[in-house]
């Protein structure tokens, strides 16, 4: 009988605890805005699309998404363009969209490309953010990415460090690709700013491709053999730049500096072939992006005016930030 | 007995669903990322810190505050200098650091004076956003407000629009601050670019006062009889550029695009006045300020590398959008 009573006690108290939670949360539900527990319901599912799906660049941001899932409570996909192809990447994207999910994010191949099929997600209802490769004439209500000029300009300010302040650097570049003329942009600007004794004495277009990046890192050695750094703007060429200088054995004397961090790149950081790369803040764009996509889909966003104009009710554009990678801090760098 | 069996029945189911809530959160909460609720703890208080801190203009930061708080179940508190006064928001600082909250969220009265007392709280472990004006130097997080520039540009379009793409135009605005600076660099920058039959016959320095814009007005109109818009980049301003306007009987003629909407904006766009303003995204500054503080605060920003560098866990920048107030849409732009 006394057991009894203690159990009776104990469920009391807990039925207590869960009142005076739900009593809270339903005072807090004054006002304009439609205040719940952030937390989604049950078949609420959001979808991440990429383009060269299966590339180790994209993990990081997927795990940003599938950690905010968590915290939501929502559950995610994870589709995309196996190829670099537009194509495909349409047909991708209209197959989710037939299926209504609770909200996209996608990565656009190219800066017009997509544009058609995210505003007509959005026109259904689906909400849209785009992340790390924008799509600026589309209705999506946000873009969470890097600032390449900012991130060209770091590359600048650690390429000065590198060198004590002088000699002839060279930048390897994808010019066709928005991103990449920011980040050169931001690197030529900074150097002719802040670091007058360093001379860009060359810009070259590898293709994003590692090999023709190795080639052109030689003939640029060949042209000014007192060249003392790279700065290469894609993840392919940074790889290729460092073998160049492995093979010439060079290391010592020509500072590379790539960009973003799959293991390659680590590894040839690690063994100093690579001098620095910088990395670029994916976990902020997947976690960030889901968080957003959350609060359109469940209306937690500001009434009016934004609703009733061609404004976006999130903030529209989200500098998600860099860092440099070091041999100090190379380690910290790797999938754990 | 009939009536204590039900009651314990319901004691029971609601003890189950305590339980079973529970017990999901605890299944979800595997990996890295350390998952939990997105609901704050007893005492889990935030502080919002501005200066003039009367103004009409905080509302609604502090309402998109207000509702954060209300999601994430914590509490908060707004402080700030009341004048415009750089020591006066230091004191304030200092006196919140000493009550060790869970974060503050500030809008700094200048880009330089706050920087040490904001260093000294992120030294202390309290996590800071910096939001509406900026703090650059500063170990703040995060930065959250407008992107001045963009708005400047999207004024001078707006500006095209409202003149038919041709006319002299002038600007007023406060050059000794870096946001009124961008506003009228956007601004000047779109009307050349874009609209070659405007001209920007005047930059002139109204001190953020009314009355000094409202002779300025006039003064430019005797100087440019034909002067078909005045774009003002400082909320006080506009309106004095209105009345002037009004005074003269040149509403028809005189195109004015103010800034922000306060409730005088806004009846000045009702009247006629005013033909324009730029409203900032302040609800997102508040709204998003407080759900960076508290995933500092509750440590759900991804952890190394971030944690081990210079770098901040959080997106650096969060552009949070403008839109364009008209007298077809001014009605939703009162404060309900």
């Amino acid at each position: 009988m006394k057991k009894t009573a203690l159990l009776y006690m104990l469920l009391i108290a807990a039925f207590l605890a869960y009142a005076a939670r739900h009593a809270y949360v339903n005072s807090a539900g004054e006002g304009s805005f439609r205040s719940e527990e952030l937390r989604g319901e049950l078949g609420e599912n959001y979808v991440m699309v990429t383009f060269l799906s299966g590339i180790e660049y994209w993990k990081s941001c997927l795990k940003g998404f599938e950690d905010a899932a968590e915290a939501l409570n929502v559950s995610i996909e994870y589709r995309g363009a196996t190829q670099y192809d537009a194509r495909e990447q349409i047909t991708v994207l209209e197959q989710i969209i037939a299926k209504k999910p609770a909200g996209i994010a996608i990565s656009a191949i190219d800066p017009s490309s997509l544009t058609g099929v995210i505003d007509k997600a959005v026109d259904a209802g689906i909400p849209v953010v785009v992340f790390d490769s924008g799509a600026p004439g589309s209705k999506a209500y946000s873009f969470l990415g890097t600032d390449n000029y900012a991130a060209g300009a770091t590359a600048a300010d650690q390429m000065a460090e590198l060198l004590g302040g002088q000699g002839k650097v060279a930048v390897i570049t994808l010019p066709s690709q928005q991103n990449h003329d920011e980040r050169t942009r931001g690197f030529r600007d900074t150097i002719e700013k802040r670091h007058p004794d360093i001379k860009v004495v060359a810009v070259e277009d590898d293709k994003g491709d590692a090999m023709a990046a190795k080639e052109l890192t030689k003939s640029l050695l060949k042209r000014y053999p007192d060249l003392a750094g790279v700065f290469v703007t894609e993840a392919a060429g940074g790889k290729g730049a460092g073998e160049a200088a492995k093979e010439l054995k060079r290391e010592e004397k020509l500072r590379v500096i790539a960009f973003d961090t799959d293991k390659d790149t680590l590894d040839m950081i690690r063994e100093g072939s690579i001098s620095a790369a910088i990395a670029q803040g994916t976990w902020n764009m997947g976690y960030w992006s889901l968080q957003y996509l959350f609060h359109l889909h469940h209306d937690l966003t500001i009434p009016s005016p934004a609703a009733s104009g061609d404004v976006s009710p999130l903030p529209v554009g989200v500098d998600t930030g860099i860092s440099v990678v070091t041999p100090e801090n190379v380690d910290d760098y790797y999938a754990k």
